[in-house]
């Protein structure tokens, strides 16, 4: 069952019920500034960090689940309503939500109003504009009020819901004609504030949310609402919230608009005030008058479409199938994007108070945003590696507003410090920019201890070579990139965290899926030594991998698969002789990318038990048979019920791993069928089983084991954006970036006659049309560009900024 | 205007509208489970700790503000309403909520029918009962459906509210008849469950939030209720939560009691599991076997009564004043030990997550408290000790669970160790036992490191010895008693703690409150080191105390009243010569009840100086003038916008402190009316404007600089109440317990007759008649127990465990 549709022209979701099986969201801003809005105008705004710097409060796990947004309601002759369906829940004559890429659009007609909310956080504008817009559609003279309404967050989103003895004393607004200026603990050592405005002269305001509201009350019927008039509250401690009332006549036909602005300042520390007690508004006024008309507005919304428009003409897809083409074009390209600025930190399912810039996250993020902007891409690996620390490990996190590591977190993931090799060559093989190595960054925030970016990727590489256990493969440590297989943790107490917990040394538990990584990364740390000049320092790096390859194939393969992991005890994780878990993904998937098996057939075999073990009808679980019970040895897998999370889930971040390796292997129909499994556009019609939103990925689907197999959870944030766009985009359509320029290698479902990719690269943009004649998987039979025959599969790179013709004719 | 009564036989308080000014709550158990109720049923429970053994959800700050508890649904014929009020709010035609001494009943009648619901725990229970009495009270057969509701928080109440991506995964229960189990992580590292049972046939259930609910509706409205029928969900994720519908025929006067019970089981670790994956539910059989019945739960409830009135028969006056009556006798008593129980952690506006066991807190709260259950306090003052550093210093707080001292919030507030001293020697003169003094008791919880009791007091009273400033005043470390005047920290970042940031050394600034301390609590110190025939060692102590004596006369006075500290430049805080913050209260009341200033003046001077300066007709505010920007040397104090805590707030704790001093200076009519302004039966009346409930204290009322003078914020848990009741128990009413027997030095009003004192002490039973012909406010001119006249003012310790009649005439 569908709950909307594609609107492909305008790249946009459209919702046609406010009642989704979830809320289904979308989030704006794209620098310091973000929001997350659902279908029915829930969810909140902040300022680069969700934690510490939160500006509307949001209350997750309510009741109603999602409560708390930026609100209007529309008061008519005792009838009140809101345009998004909730909170007033009071029946529409018609809505719809459009989610577009940084914008949203909510419209909800009743009774002869017509009203069109759109929300959006323009470019180099640290809030959101609320454009209203009014129409009388009935043939009658209307005489109504519109009511805004926002209620602010104390700035620290933990703090904010816990230390109610503090934050109820501590609230403080200012208002001046139509605008609420929040600025509590400004008077002490915030030189930041927040304000709401509308471009209007007001009927009233309130600015305490119990004179709103009510202390009885829901946002479903605000007291003020139902009563169809502010009380011009001044908050003094308690809740700070901001609303206006604005009375509206309107004659049949006739429209009106009103542009509100939810902003933050920061003032320099010397221009706090104004005069005492009273806050330097200058900046305020400034970013309230670029939003002054409906015009302003416009034309804002355009610069915004624009920017996206020009992004996604970095590589654009026309198949045969508009929905590979939507994902791969706006949508799956969207979520990377967004992936890539919020990293973990705040979704429906991630509160923002857990969790900052994760290490290996952001790492693989950027292999599926460096071609959007890869400067941001730079910065950001800048920024990592900054946090690494001197033995070549790393910090799992770091807090955004700092980007100082997170303590309480702390390091010890084995698996981290190799995935900044990675996002290193992907960003080089990009730009072809190589200065990158020559930066000279800091390990551990500490500029004492600075060495430049090749020496960081030296540590990473190395960090493996000196972690190695008793088989010879890398000693996983708190855990490899699944975070919740802990073979060092041994917790018997249900009040210790599984990531930070630590009671073994660490010196026997190898993880085999590191070990593929090391082959597969430690290649491009190779590469880049030979690239450098440093051949010596290549040779070397290679005759690691080359153990470490056979090391794999000797303790790392059971015979039909390969092997997770060893545990604290040397016995072996993933393996037929276990009872449960015997089958992994992520080593299936990842060693067979890495090239190993390849001339043996294990790989194959390796794939084919992948089909007949872990495939399911929604997607490749995470392992099978799910763990009925807990393995102290094993940690935090064993704790989720059978079909949940890393325990057999559907867990979508390294099902695009096997579709990799499924190409590597030239099986370009299954890699497709895995493709299309998980791929969100194709879940669409199932919406009711899968209730998270159809534009975006999940981080996980309830497994085979699971009583609700199907269900999806934790949309948005998660690796499987980035993963699957790089199977998409360079191993299936097989357009891959490299050094020497574009590599073009399809792998896809023999049926195809082709396609057509137009990518941006290196200034340079290529249209390359791939034609299928002979109907193969795979392999490179010719191709022309500009109508010139290549040899070979690589795209030249030119330095004229011109645009390129491509043809590729696939064949034996 | 008042919401309510007293129902002084029944020690009820009486609420007769469901919409206070704020949820007026009560708690449940005594013992290791416990429960905050409102007046409209909200609110939640826990085992021990309520942080990391939260039973059921609860939201705080929520809109409507009191949302989730246990709620009943009354389904009636398409209609349906809650007895409570909430959270349907649908009118009622009668209601009534009697908060009692660990019970809270709720009525509600609508269209013929009449509900009561008690909520109660059991002494040696882990649970609440709530049982559900329908009466018909119309003339027509009613069928209708009761729907019970509670939803369970996963165990950790922090990780429940932030760690989304993994909680809405692991939700796991078992529905046996009408028992629904909750049984979440329980598969893993705990051992520990808890269900909602009801004796019983239920027509339905449902144990998914969702379903219950639905995704967009509130508590006000689940969509199972609309419907008049349960869905037999079983929880699978997501949200478990806990309802059972009944059907119910009631003819005219018929009346109908349902048990519910609310409850929580341990089980050893070897008899988890009934079998694979099926948890052991004898202790939860055996738990509803004993409350099957309403015979069953009224004797229960009978026992809890039972158990109350002799608590509060160990301390009973009869005066002419029936507000200060059901003060003294049921409700400062009451809170006194809600507040021992729970410390700070959980009411209404402690959320449970951020604070555990304060040292300083409980060690106060003692005083309060010892009388009534003296083996307790025992028991936690050796749990506090055992918290305690070896250089004397201590943890701020521990955590109820582990007792273990909190890492995150440490140590260094250098008045904490004295109020070791002061506990201690309240429950020695209370029952008489010096054998606490040789228990052995480890430091920071390390058992090799443990030292006798009295030890502990002796690296208390030299940790401040050990730590005195430049004026020979003791350094005052991060704060003293008052937490927000933070000397030592300095801090610009709005991110950091002011509780936990230092970024000083601490070798300057001094606090005259701690010497204050040390001479009244010192001198306890040295009676102790008498008694114990420590004569040198008591020599010593009391040159330490007329040391720091002078030195306060000489550093510590003002002209008109006492400085409050020295900053970390050296210079006066609380002084003439501050441009704000002149005066405080803390030392006005601690250096006198230390006994200085009392020869040559200064004490008079001190008193009327908080008279002129900060007395209000709400209560003294802690200081003035209120502090109207930030200074960066104070700290927190300095925070808070004027008027609000301790920036000039009414902080009711210190109150006390000035009407002890009063009575040391024989004021007793000024000291009373200190009294009566802050004593909540005596703001009954303007419960609209103080807002919170009327039978206990809160921790502060907001003061004179504050636009919302005079309303109180967090009640329930301060140790006000225990201060309060020293204050008016022994220094007004003047009954106070001594090593060698009661003292009776009381110091009233003059106006007073006189009034009769029930006191138990050391097993027997004193029966004091004060009589006031001379109408004095001080002074026992004669003194006969049993008839016989009595030298002095002490009343013997009898060995007889027998009742005496003493009469005392005061007089000059």
């Amino acid at each position: 069952m569908k709950y909307g549709y594609f609107d492909d022209d305008n790249k946009e979701y459209v919702i046609t019920t406010p009642q989704t099986p979830y809320p289904w969201i979308n989030y704006l801003g794209m620098q310091d500034f973000f929001s997350l809005i659902s279908n029915t105008a829930g969810g909140y705004c902040f300022y680069k960090d969700a934690r510490l710097r939160r500006i509307t409060r949001y209350r997750y796990n309510n009741v109603p689940t999602d409560s708390g947004g930026r609100y209007f309601y529309i008061y008519d002759n005792g009838d009140f309503w809101s345009p998004g369906w909730m909170p007033v829940k009071r029946d529409l004559d018609s809505y719809e939500c459009r989610h577009g890429l940084g914008y949203t659009s909510i419209t909800g007609q009743r009774d002869g109003i017509e009203a069109k909310v759109l929300f959006f956080v323009p470019l180099d504008f640290n809030g959101e504009i609320h454009r209203v817009t009014l129409k009388n559609i009935g043939d009658r003279e209307k005489r109504i009020t519109l009511f805004s309404f926002v209620e602010f967050c104390l700035w620290n989103a933990y703090d904010d819901m816990t230390n109610f003895q503090r934050n109820f004393n501590t609230g403080e607004v200012e208002i001046i004609g139509s605008t609420i200026y929040h600025k509590t603990e400004y008077r002490e050592r915030r030189n930041h504030y927040s304000f709401y405005s509308v471009n209007a002269d007001i009927s009233g305001f309130d600015s305490d949310r119990e004179s709103f509201i009510g202390l009885y009350n829901g946002f479903d019927a605000p007291r003020a609402v139902t009563a169809g008039k502010s009380n011009n509250s001044v908050a003094d401690g308690w809740s700070p919230i901001a609303s206006h009332s604005i009375n509206v006549v309107l004659q049949p036909g006739q429209e009106r608009d009103f542009v509100f602005v939810l902003g933050y300042v920061e003032n320099p520390e010397d221009e706090k005030w104004e005069s005492q007690g009273i806050i330097n508004k200058k900046p305020a006024l400034a970013m309230i008058e670029r939003f002054k008309t409906t015009e302003q507005v416009d034309k804002s919304l355009n610069v915004l479409k624009r920017y996206w428009d020009e992004l996604l003409l970095k590589y654009h897809v026309d198949s045969a199938d508009p929905k590979l083409d939507r994902m791969v074009n706006v949508w799956n390209q969207y979520q990377c994007m967004v992936t890539f600025n919020l990293s973990r930190s705040a979704s429906y399912f991630e509160s923002g108070i857990g969790r900052g810039i994760g290490f290996r996250d952001s790492n693989q993020d950027i292999l599926g945003f460096v071609h959007q902007v890869p400067d941001t891409a730079r910065q950001r690996i800048l920024d990592l590696a900054a946090t690494q620390l001197e033995d070549g490990g790393a910090y799992h996190q770091y807090q955004p507003l700092t980007k100082k590591g997170n303590n309480e977190i702390g390091g010890n993931f084995n698996d981290d410090p190799l995935w900044l090799i990675l996002s290193t060559a992907a960003y080089m093989k990009e730009t072809g920019d190589f200065s990158i190595l020559d930066e000279i960054v800091p390990f551990d925030n500490d500029s004492s201890k600075a060495a430049d970016m090749f020496e960081h990727l030296k540590r990473s590489f190395y960090h493996v070579v000196n972690n190695l256990g008793p088989h010879g493969l890398p000693l996983i440590g708190r855990a490899d990139w699944n975070d919740c297989l802990n073979l060092n943790c041994f917790s018997t107490e249900p009040d210790q965290s599984f990531q930070t917990t630590t009671n073994k040394d660490s010196k026997v538990a190898e993880s085999v899926l590191i070990a593929a990584m090391f082959v597969f990364i430690g290649k491009e740390y190779a590469e880049i030594c030979r690239r450098r000049g440093l051949d010596e320092e290549a040779h070397i790096a290679r005759h690691y991998i080359d153990e470490m390859k056979e090391t794999v194939m000797k303790y790392g393969y059971d015979g039909e698969w390969f092997l997770r992991a060893y545990d604290d005890c040397g016995n072996k994780v993933g393996s037929k002789e276990n009872e449960e878990g015997k089958i992994f993904i992520e080593t299936q998937g990842f060693c067979i990318m890495a090239g190993m098996g390849l001339e043996d057939g294990s790989a194959v075999k390796a794939l084919d038990s992948v089909k007949k073990y872990l495939d399911t009808k929604y997607g490749i679980v995470l392992l099978n048979p799910a763990f009925t019970r807990y393995y102290v040895n094993l940690g935090e897998i064993s704790s989720y019920p059978p079909g949940y999370k890393e325990n057999a889930g559907i867990f979508c971040h390294n099902n695009p791993w096997v579709m990799i390796a499924e190409t590597v292997i030239g099986r370009g129909e299954r890699a497709f069928e895995y493709y299309k499994k998980i791929a969100p556009a194709y879940v669409e019609e199932r919406s009711d089983i899968h209730r998270m939103e159809p534009y975006v990925y999940s981080q996980m689907i309830a497994g085979k084991d699971a009583k609700r197999f199907g269900e999806a959870k934790n949309s948005w944030l998660t690796g499987t954006a980035a993963w699957n766009f790089v199977a998409i985009s360079q191993w299936i359509l097989g357009i891959k970036p490299d050094y020497d320029g574009l590599v073009i290698d399809p792998c896809i479902p023999p049926d195809w006659n082709g396609y057509t990719v137009k990518r941006m690269f290196r200034g340079v943009r290529y249209t390359i049309t791939v034609e299928n004649p002979e109907h193969v998987c795979k392999g490179v039979k010719s191709m022309t560009v500009d109508g010139y025959p290549v040899e070979g599969n690589v795209l030249p790179v030119f330095a004229d900024d011109g645009e390129h013709e491509v043809r590729v004719i696939l064949g034996c």
